[in-house]
């Protein structure tokens, strides 16, 4: 199960703001054994949106987007899906009705800006925002799954939490264990890393992350991580693994 | 002058660690007249970072890539260069002689996955790592120019920093200005947000980020940037639209 996060945002892309969003999102899905495969930013622009979702429909199990719900005029999102799926805007009842309390109880007025958000693609699903007022959208019928998120992290997490059953994934699961090694370097311990991805040749995945530049006490970051198809294999794969860094790590420290 | 920032690793897909390079080259682009108008984030794969470079070569100024030039089984960014400009892997001389000098002080022994840390696409230019040991690359020769850096922060940082006089760029200038605003809503000022841009037609751009979801005591910042061919035009446009922005936000309060 292979998943794209698509993320939409001039602030992302000058740096004004750093991608959190991606990185949640990433967590969450792989958490839930799917594999997030490829990223992209894209500009506030209906071409550029219409573009990223152009070039991922058909290659993913599912595409998430983020940003680009709200009522202002660069808040394009779901107009350029809908052109790259060829597919008309609809008022989504439930969610204009949403609206329409929501401003009466603030006691603010229902203007054109604040009604672009229950539009969304015909026989998509709204998925109701209890933060804020863009909802999220659910599209099944297309070639990939789409799932469209706003910026807002807050927003952005209840509704992915909301959709978590519309996401579910029973064939495939994901373990990870993270160790922390002291007195080891990176590149010392790379002929062991190959050796074990290669002999495993495919089935776990190995990571060093440097927390310091080389130098004589170093540590590292080793990530370990494992898909299987039932929770245990994925866990004993990575436990097995650890086990042989560990050994490897202290014949580094006793032959230096 | 637009610019394609990709970066590479596992570990951004999957949520372990926040993409804050992608952030700080945006920024650092941003400020010097660059315009970045896609990220791409790819895999720890041979063919995806090919991918990467094939899909963005010649359709940006200018490409930085951060993420896997370490020494690990993994890291393969370079290579991943090379392949898709279609250009051998040499040694850097001077790389390699800093690299001996390194391990030599470190009392430790120069293996063929640290020696891999000196090989650079023939005609490229190695740009010195003060930090840590694998060198920034630098890529004229192409059909967009690429500039290769590490993925550990400061390492990225420092040598971003080193061949900020190669990425200069004297016909464009920048200037951006946040202003914070309280007691109006994002989609009250929207249909003045609109007005403003499309009066500009595209020399002026305004975003508005609620900081608070919509309520009777909403807070927003409001980001006015403009691109000129001086940087006195540039400011003049952006302190012009926050004025005209500060009237609107006085009308909103005083209607509400």
């Amino acid at each position: 199960m292979e998943a794209c996060v698509i993320t939409i945002g001039n602030e992302i892309l000058k740096g004004r703001t750093v991608n959190t969003n991606a990185a949640h999102i990433g967590k969450f899905l792989t958490t839930r054994g799917y594999e997030v495969t490829r990223g992209l930013t894209v500009k506030d622009d209906l071409d550029d949106i219409k573009w990223a979702i152009d070039n991922t429909n058909g290659f993913y199990d599912l595409i998430i987007t983020t940003g680009g719900l709200g009522p202002t005029f660069d808040d394009m999102t779901v107009a350029g899906v809908a052109r790259a799926l060829n597919i008309e805007l609809v008022e989504d009842t439930d969610t204009l009705r949403e609206l329409k309390e929501r401003y009466v109880r603030l006691g603010m007025e229902l203007t054109t800006e604040r009604l672009k958000l229950a539009l969304i693609p015909r026989g998509a699903t709204a998925i109701k925002n209890k933060v804020g007022a863009a909802p999220g959208i659910w599209i099944s019928g297309s070639k990939s799954k789409i799932l469209i998120l706003p910026g807002v992290p807050r927003e952005m997490e209840a509704i992915l939490e909301s959709a978590g059953s519309l996401l579910s994934n029973d064939s495939r699961y994901y373990f990870e264990e993270t160790r922390h090694l002291e007195g080891v370097m990176e590149s010392s311990m790379a002929p062991a890393v190959n050796r074990l991805m290669e002999k495993m040749s495919g089935r776990v995945y190995i990571k060093s992350h440097p927390l310091k530049s080389e130098t004589n006490h170093p540590e590292i970051d080793i990530e370990v991580s494992a898909y299987a198809e039932t929770a245990k294999e994925a866990e004993d794969i990575v436990r097995k693994t650890i086990g042989e860094l560990l050994d490897e790590a202290s014949r580094v420290r006793r032959n230096h």
